[in-house]
């Protein structure tokens, strides 16, 4: 390894990357909205030598048009911003995400590294114990960094930084995917039918927060994930003169509710169902025709989620026909498990070991019982032939994830790149599939 | 009116209805099986001048043979009867009640007249105060009349006498129905089959009981009713080991109980739903594969009880598809809802009054929430021009229809083949259709 | 019967009653905002030889003034009325409705004639086949008078102008009672509590519609009615990380629903279950922490409604008990259901009879599927030895009733004055309860 | 180790193996009523060089003598046993089950070993292809051996034959626990009262089968299990004549059974929910007064079945609420899950690898999804401060375990043998807890 430039001191690297956070920390912007973000990514990246794709170039000849179909026509708001930044906007054509590509100066593997770059339609805590509101750089646009993703974004740039002040001297060649859209698990989608993904050996993903602690885990897992709509359509029939007449929607949608948590529990591991929203909008003495939830489905493993969403389609059609109803399903999101590579999960002890992480800092492996996108990236390049982890950056979150205190440890992004740096310099030596 | 035999004074008249009713009392055979109580009915009747239908001349030619099919080798005890009593159950071969017919002796308009005979499968009580048990005419062989069928064929055999004494006398002539197996439902339809019901211009049924007064009904209706054995079958497996292998028929038969009873009230009229037997068999450790409840389905209109059938079917092949589970219905039986003719009905009140009934005591109508087969018949009278009604001949029951202390006040049954007769005497001259 | 004025002519006064019905028809006013509407009737009123009762002077000394509470601050949009009219909203002091009180000539019984002064927030039809549209009368506020409302105060003020110039000749005292917020079933409760009420000897309330006829019922009965807001209070969750953490207020409302209506049917008449509305509006992935309804419950009598809000109540505190959720019922509203006078029901027969109504048209009594809070009214006349009865002046409704093409024959509103008119004229010199 | 004797040669250990399992095969008894098995064991056992505790001696002074309350008067079939036999069953009073103590030469740690004795209810199959039925050796008398119990036994006896005759060389003692009624999942908390049990300083349970291969598993876990019969308790009604009347136990168990399935998955751990036998046996036309059905309750950790537990009794009494019934819940059995010592995990291993089982046909752990009873005893040999382990000696089972077809291969007898004597041998220098 050869030594580093001045500027990745501990004290000068962690200014820059606090600088980079806490500006994207005060502008969050919800998924597939992420025009001024990705404008700031791009205008940071373009002075350093890599390659950027971006907007239409980004996105022409995608493989699966329909997959963007519903990302158009965001307006974003351009008041306010200098004419530097408003020309990058430009640039995007109204699709946001940006991939930067640096090259190495002899033949190497392929690196990927991923970082996602949307907020949350959440209003920031100003109370005095928030330290983003008592410091100042909180959000008051009615969006909130709260997932942390403002410190990806702010590792993805030092991080290539690095690797375009160090590629000269380095095998291979990398990635870095600054990924819209992932709250929502539509971005991590779309990214994984780029066209870069297939040709990636080794591809990480990093996640700041989770366990309240300062370990580095080798390996985080999710359950898959299926949303839907569903919605019931009967008619409606005054409920005092002319009950039989109607055909009760709101009725078929609770028991198919009230079946739905009942749907078996699955021997191969963990599933969740799950019904947060309800409508139904009717007057009280008229037999409602139409009544719609949000179906939340998850599995340990993809298998399981899909046995969940085969078994709750046939409960929904069952419980319309119980009332004589319609019923439709309307897929909203979905979001994959995804194996991490032993070798790469081996890779990372000995990756945060040299770099000085304590071996009891250190977790093999976690089961986060939430979803995450990247996991379509990671299954794309494994089923190339590549490898994927999933690093999680453990620190402490105060209110939470998707809570309007969210915080974390600013200081464990310089762990975060030096980890990710290492791991590029450590691997670049190895043939694909020899780490 | 002419004068009325000796016997018909109130003491002597009631005296043998007594006798009659104690007689059947002792002995009651449920549905089908009335073998020993038919051949005391042929024994009866064969000592008037009247025609008798039973047995083979009763049931060949049958035009539906499909609905005698479940009533054969039923086996009767012979055992402790006198000679002539088995020479008479030898003659029904193998199928119970009787119809017979007395000729007036003038032309006249045709009546039919319905006395049901079955017992019921109670344990006749003990209990010092319940009369049959201390005056010792109670049943000890496990069945018992606890609904006044006991009555119902006193009356049916009197009235028989008195009609075939006075035939020279009448116009008209006079089908007198003793039929087997009301309390299953099962009996009126097939009654409602035989040949002598197409040619009835007025029918009455008569049913003692009901109100606890001394009111006289002129006309009785009742719930139309549809019974179904309906049978869930799913997959087992090991509840702890593999529980998503399995297809719950238990679960699915519960989901469908549930919304069973929560099908629509109708606006036309009462209905009711029932689920009194459930049973599903499997290990606790095991998913069922096997559950099964008996339905029950009654509605004010004929159209009502379909509307409920229909809907149930919809709602049980819904919960079984809910948890991918095979439903099956099996019909077990039916029992039809009747409009009564209101001449008939104003032709019962009027009788009524000739017999010194006060106008107080009679009641235009009465809704039984309970089923009867007569209606089959009745129905049958009315698609073929006749008119027919069914009587309430209110008398205290003490514990109630069907309850192990029911009781009658035996001085009614004087008033019931009085009111009867005076019906038949009244109308027989009048054309059919003009009462 | 003394000669009637010249304008009680067909035609001229059919012309008053449509002038008034299509007057109030173009400004239709929702429940507890009829300022203009009173001010109109007001005004008719004013030129009349009777007494009012509106504003403070109506409900001053309130004998329940919690009842009055939730309405106030209803404010009135006074833009672009006339000096008069708003000069009479003034005088409302905030709340709506008005009791006119004329005093016949000689002393004799004290009539009540209840008017019904609300619309409803509906947007009316602009076919062309919808004959107010078409003849250019509609309203364009977006309520509407889909009820007959609008009749029903025409009816109310030309019966007012009839009695008060016949007053002197008349023996007996009237009330006609112009009151609020039917449709929300709270007026009537309101106006049962008038003190006018218990001096009541012979009421009548009267409603068009109804029976696509032209018929007359002399005495409508309704459901009794009682509506609840119903919320379930439980724990939200992360539906992924920790369900069990959770206590899902969404499953236990849907259990709720799907019990309620399997609430059992009463022997004693009809009863209907309903909930029409239904909201839960958390996150897919958090178990939710909050759901609500509103219940509707109705029985063919006080008694049935009771039976339902009691078991409904059991229904709701289990269902919440079964996912360890807390429950509240808020009343919303009730209705109760009202016996109609024989004597009354008579008097309008023989009063239809006499103003030239052919018995064919006369029906005695008609159970309507729906609510009436002018039972509260009766009720209290009941109990205090008075006699009731509810009219129905049927007529052909074209959309039917709450429908944005609702309409009615207005030649039927002569038909209802006469009848009303025929009824105090012929009852007023019968002492009370021997009409 | 010092050399085995002669007859642990291959051949010939094998062959008493064999011919134990298959005379314990050909007569199997359920739970509570292994007498002639008792016998048998205490027969072979008195042969050797042990002192065995049975019937009073085994009992007597039991610290909870509630738990034998339900284990009395059964009757042994007697019929066609031999002098000898019968006088062991005499001696037995009552009670089956035996505890053998082998004392060795030298003072050191006390060992346990546990190999449960009881039969199915499940009638053997008679296909050609099931190897005890077609060599003659299969059970006729109803019951079966289908879960390997007879080769436990024969492991047992051939272990204690080898320890008492290496006994003097031997440091330590041994107590080999013969168990009854492992399948009804109620003598291993018997036998977990024993005295002996507190002492114990290294417990071993072992079971042939689990997985179709010939994979030695060093530590089992199992589900923790709690089984209740829930019976509800309502109010008969005629379901025609006044359903209102009724308080319906079948509907209310019904609903219950829907949301026992729809507990919440628990995120520590697996959890399973099942009921497979329901019961109602009301007519068809009675609201149902009882229901009663058995449900099961396991959870992959002693709090999440107490979870279930507790939630389990809330949704019950919260359906029999809902219905206004009363819920009872009676305890009919559990089992806990216990944490094997990774101390004797490794130990397992180390004695596999001694005996010459390959590294790839050792397995560290695995959980299968049943529930065991000498869980029960490794929890109070844990908490006394011993060491526990459960081995899986794995084996194809041809039908599946509680198969009428089950099977297993009788050559793993032999490994089992030498596997629990080399753990023996290996650990028996070593003071406690320092393996």
């Amino acid at each position: 390894m050869n030594p580093l430039p001045a500027w990745t001191d501990d004290d000068q690297m962690l200014a820059e990357l606090k600088s980079l956070r806490r500006m994207f920390h005060q502008r969050p912007e919800i998924g597939f909205h992420e025009f001024w973000t990705t404008a700031k990514i791009c205008e940071y990246l373009s002075r350093l030598n890599c390659t950027l794709f971006y907007g239409d170039r980004l996105y022409e000849n995608f493989p699966e048009p329909a997959l963007l179909s519903q990302w158009k026509d965001n307006i974003t708001d351009r008041v306010g911003e200098d004419e530097h930044t408003l020309n990058w906007i430009d640039q995007l054509n109204g699709r946001t995400g940006v991939v930067a590509w640096i090259e190495g100066g002899k033949p190497g593997p392929t690196f990927g590294f991923r970082f996602d770059i949307d907020g949350l339609p959440i209003a920031e805590s100003t109370e005095k114990t928030h330290r983003p509101f008592s410091q100042g750089f909180h959000a008051i646009n009615g969006n909130m960094h709260a997932c942390g993703h403002d410190g990806h974004m702010a590792m993805g740039l030092v991080l290539a930084r690095l690797l375009a002040e160090q590629a000269p001297r380095l095998n291979g060649n990398y990635y870095l995917f600054f990924q819209p859209a992932e709250e929502t698990i539509f971005g991590g989608k779309i990214f994984s039918k780029l066209p870069f993904v297939k040709g990636i050996d080794y591809f990480f993903a990093i996640h700041i927060g989770l366990i309240p602690s300062r370990d580095v885990i080798c390996g985080l897992s999710f359950l898959a994930d299926k949303r839907y709509q569903v919605s019931f359509r009967g008619r409606s029939a005054h409920a005092g003169a002319e009950p039989e007449a109607g055909r009760n929607a709101l009725l078929a949608a609770c028991v198919a509710v009230t079946q739905l948590y009942a749907l078996s529990r699955h021997s191969q591991g963990a599933s969740r169902i799950n019904v947060g929203q309800f409508s139904a909008d009717n007057a009280a003495n008229i037999i409602a025709d139409k009544a719609q939830f949000e179906l939340d489905l998850r599995g340990e493993t993809n298998a399981i989620c899909d046995y969940l969403d085969r078994r709750a389609g046939e409960m929904i059609r069952g419980a319309a026909q119980m009332h004589a109803v319609e019923a439709d399903m309307t897929f909203v999101a979905d979001a994959e498990t995804a194996v991490n590579s032993p070798e790469l999960m081996q890779a990372v002890k000995n990756a945060c070991l040299d770099i000085g992480i304590e071996e009891e800092e250190i977790v093999e492996s976690f089961l986060v019982s939430g979803s995450e996108d990247a996991t379509f990236i990671m299954n794309e390049v494994l089923r190339n032939g590549g490898l994927a982890t999933y690093i999680g950056l453990c620190s402490p979150t105060y209110g939470g994830h998707h809570n309007e205190t969210f915080d974390f440890d600013e200081d464990l992004l310089a762990r975060g790149v030096r980890l990710l740096y290492q791991l590029a310099d450590t691997i670049m030596d190895k043939p694909r599939g020899k780490i």
